[in-house]
């Protein structure tokens, strides 16, 4: 379907803004009065440089305060009207927002609003002008989708319809039930924006806490879904305001907002077609007399992602990861001797224990190979494996994320990376599986990424658009340094999890970005953790006082606590018995460290009453 | 009276945060049990570290959920606190905080609630122990004062009282009229935080905005007053959790902890003494048979401040800033000649335009001199005025701002620094008052401070204490290179109005700190924009499109609309007829800007309607 995109939704001056989204690829904008006063540029000229850049005007928003007044105020406002039509007639605009009104003379009566409607829709069409008529969520009469819906119908005019506005309906709780039985025709405009699940005042949740569809928690699809199934075949614009977006690159922010709709139009098209009944697209959506509908079809994600190997980047000649994963119980698996094959073979070395994977690799042209960054050791890259392997780099392509090529030795690798860097291996093989390793840690339960706040939406995207993870709830966290909040994010099936780790940390602390966390599973942690002892590998510190808690909170057995609180590991159990045992290391070089852990009874969260133990004890102990 | 802080209040590890509190002098801390739990260190090192630093553990804090829970779950919290209890015992803490239950298995029940707070009462006793309870602002059944008074009372032991928080207090609505008939000796603690004023989710503001009292928007001082005439004379214990303290310095957090609990102190102290009425402190809140009230008694803020002058540093041999304030009308004053007293005097160029003062200050020592930071030109010092001037420095150094002195042409110079580095000089002399000027500009109407987020409320403690200046509430704009959020600060009386401009950019948008606004008034601005388009002088452009929006929102008289409009001069009306004429310079070097601006009819406020306008100007014109 036709895209756009709200300028408001979008930082820098109106001519950035422009040339971000083109370059974004939309087709259209909803111009923001506020961006066109602001401007040097007569309207005119901003008309004509959203035609040069192929960008219709799709909308002109907001008509504030125009409706729904009294009597003595409504003259007013409609010379206002009046006066925001001339300027429409000048940038070439024929379509306005007119939300409901907050004003200080506003009135509770559907048919004088209607009638004032009226007034200003014959005045619009004088012009052939539509107006979309919407019901801000903190209007102060008007503020749910069925008041708008039917003081339209009370209008009747053909040039007056309703704005669909997934955020305002959403957040009043009107899903798609709310456009039951709606002609599509009285549909004038359909703004997308998704919102995180926050406690606070609509108008501030609004004004601070929009985002892409996709990144929140708002089912923004099913309302869209019922406005196309309603026979709108308009524009699908997107209108987020936020402190993040008000801060971004506005190239970046346009490219993530043009993802997020292909993305939205990915999944609506699964809800109208079944291939397993043979149902297509036109069958399950498209209408007599309507015009069809076009979805973006991209390969699909992996149906089952899970991470085959990690890639950490080493020093040349120091030996001290090699030692660190062998007292951890893997053994290298890559073939020795010197380098034959001229890309550097000996210098990768591949390491297992059980099921875990990890290969170091020691080349000194990593970072020109890769262009992965940062201080020696980091985790480099993270190969997703998947059912459908073949198509993820398709995928990347059909969703504009930058795919690199190179040559490793075990064959051509595909790759893209992540918007906090990390180099995501698009369905290269696992190097030396062939050969049996002894251990027995399983493979990577999830794995933890360092996010900048003001990206951890566009990581979010990132992982949903690309892999197909969906993210769940926000926890929050005290770090010594600052703050710490956590998102997960899973497949509906799979085992790739991904725990998005957003530090905010006062001047002083840098924050590493990129993966800071290999979360190991295995299924007898207190023997692993013993032969951790055993073997002097350098698990981390728990403070003793951590076990006077655990026992005042959930009094574990006696002889469970001691054996806890002699190796280090710490327990976590939930409200059905669930148990979780877990252990970590200290920090390697400040970037990441490793934890394994046993899931018991069906635990499936992350330990999180715990992470504030962990961060205390991390900040205190040397890295390693 | 005794001062505390919870460690909650404070960033860092334990260690640095009981370190930081004693070194800003705190008589004592409420442990936060989350604290010990992560730290390395045993109880009993704790309590010694704590004794070392001369730090008493006035409170241990929460007990969660312990009391008004079902008879099924109440044994076993219980356990959990006798558990609490022995790690109290090991601390040497002999007061804890316990706090309203929010488990899924509280009751409504008030007399079982007694029951339960009896029992734990009962044991705590055995320990020598108090409990405060304290109504969680969020508490399931208990969240309001009153609640708890009455719970209280139906226990009735001695050694269980009630908690005043202001936060849980005045989040609810519960002012000082909560404590009316209260005994003091019923007050087991009291737990001062203020907050700025948000339409939120209680427990989010409580947990992300609080802030020190006089920092937010709440009237801590009212409820904290009311507690001590009941009689209470425990310490006043400051627990503050919000994003910006778990970001900040430890060190910094803590001195500005203490001040704004030594500025409560003098706010406390004017509300009982009343020397023109001849009353003492003594006469206004002691009462016969309790411990004296002792409170801080700094030099007062100056009663009618204003601003002297300003200095600017620019570079020496460069022209540019003498022509700019010559083209805006302004004169030199100051004597020229060769530098005959080697303190620079030639070097310095006094220029009036009627009541405005500048100083232009080319000396190359003058960051040496004045700990002056930044970029030439910019605005190294603001010089206040009051008829208190030579109380100020005073002042300053009883809040334990560190003062400087320097000898400088007019004299003396002492001078200290905001935490966003403005050097404030301390009732100096006005340099060269004494010869008249010519020009029509009026003194300063307010100057405009630029600050981080993370230190825009320690810069409010800072002008609130030393000067005297309060706060009002917050105003957002949009910035195209992020957010703006500005604050205004304002004396009882005098002209001396700060504006806080709190600018949020995103990356490679760098934010310069300091003042960064002139504002100077006129009685004559179409006169004076006149005479500064005759000299040329470098006026903001504003767009075309303004003047349309300008005419469609205020209508104003076309004549008006037409004047305005060729001299680039903004204009706002308020809702009493009040109107502001203002216009801009470009920033000059990107780091500051000069105002003039008429107010008519009372217009109090600062064109926030055209701020965005302003923004976006100033993005696209050149730099002077």
């Amino acid at each position: 379907m036709r895209k756009g995109i709200a300028t408001v939704s979008i930082s820098g001056t109106l001519a950035a803004k422009l040339e971000a989204i083109a370059a974004a690829h939309f087709d259209s904008v909803e111009l923001f009065d506020a961006d066109v006063v602001a401007s040097p540029c007569r309207p005119e000229d901003i008309a004509r440089r959203c035609a040069e850049l192929g960008l219709a005007i799709d909308l002109f928003q907001p008509l504030r305060d125009v409706v729904g007044l009294t009597p003595e105020v409504f003259p007013d406002r409609l010379r206002f009207a009046r006066a925001k039509f001339e300027l429409m007639e000048r940038l070439g605009a024929t379509r306005a927002l007119l939300c409901s009104a907050v004003h200080p003379a506003s009135v509770d009566d559907s048919q004088l609003t209607a009638e004032q409607l009226g007034i200003v829709g014959d005045v619009a069409a004088e012009h052939g002008f539509t107006l979309a008529y919407e019901a801000l969520a903190w209007g102060t009469h008007v503020n749910r989708f069925h008041q708008t819906r039917a003081i339209v119908d009370l209008v009747d005019l053909p040039n007056v319809g309703v704005a669909v506005d997934t955020f305002h309906m959403l957040a009043r709780g009107d899903g798609a039930e709310a456009l039951a039985g709606l002609d599509g025709d009285r549909i004038a405009f359909v703004q997308i924006a998704d919102a995180h699940r926050l406690s606070m005042d609509v108008l501030e949740w609004s004004r601070h806490h929009r985002c892409f569809p996709g990144q929140g928690a708002l089912d923004v699809e099913s309302v869209v879904g019922a406005a196309v199934e309603a026979g709108y075949r308009g524009p699908l614009s997107l209108e987020v305001f936020s402190d993040i977006v008000r801060e971004a690159n506005p190239r970046d922010t346009a490219r993530d907002a043009m993802r997020s709709l292909l993305h939205l139009e990915e999944q609506l098209r699964r809800r109208w077609e079944q291939p397993s009944d043979g149902r297509t697209l036109a069958e399950g959506v498209d209408r007599p007399g309507r015009p069809r509908v076009e979805l973006f079809d991209p390969p699909p994600a992996p149906q089952l992602p899970g991470v085959g190997h990690v890639e950490i980047a080493v020093t040349p000649g120091d030996p001290s990861m090699l030692q660190l994963f062998s007292r951890l119980g893997f053994t290298a698996v890559s073939p020795q001797g010197p380098d034959t094959d001229g890309i550097g073979r000996a210098a990768r070395t591949v390491l297992r224990n059980g099921e875990a994977t990890v290969v170091l690799d020691a080349r000194s042209d990593l970072e020109l190979r890769r262009s992965a960054a940062g201080q020696r050791p980091h985790v480099a890259a993270v190969a997703v494996d998947g059912d459908t392997d073949s198509a993820l780099c398709a995928r990347a392509h059909a969703f504009n994320l930058p795919v690199s090529e190179t040559r490793e030795p075990e064959g051509r690798v595909d790759a893209t990376r992540s918007p906090a860097g990390v180099e995501v291996r698009l369905g290269s093989p696992c190097p030396r599986m062939d050969v049996p390793a002894p251990g027995r840690w399983g493979p990577l339960d999830h794995l933890g990424i360092a996010v900048d706040t003001d990206r951890s939406d566009a990581e979010v995207s990132f992982h949903r658009t690309l892999i197909g993870l969906r993210p769940g709830p926000v926890s929050e966290f005290i770090d010594p340094a600052g703050r710490l909040r956590s998102r997960v994010l899973e497949p509906e099936a799979g085992a790739l999890r991904v725990v998005l780790n957003i530090a905010v940390h006062g001047a002083g602390h840098p924050t590493w970005i990129g993966v800071n966390q290999l979360a190991y599973a295995c299924t007898d942690l207190l023997r692993q953790a013993e032969s951790l002892a055993a073997s002097g590998a350098p698990v981390l510190p728990v403070p003793d006082s951590y076990y006077d808690d655990l026992a005042a909170r959930l009094d574990p057995p006696p002889e469970l606590l001691a054996r806890l609180r002699r190796l280090n590991v710490l327990y976590d159990r939930d409200e059905r018995g669930g148990e979780l045992l877990h252990l970590y290391t200290p920090l390697v070089g400040g970037r990441f460290y490793i934890e394994l852990l046993e899931r018991r009874g069906g635990y499936s969260g992350f330990g999180a009453a715990n992470t504030p133990v962990r961060l205390a004890s991390q900040a205190a102990t040397p890295w390693l």
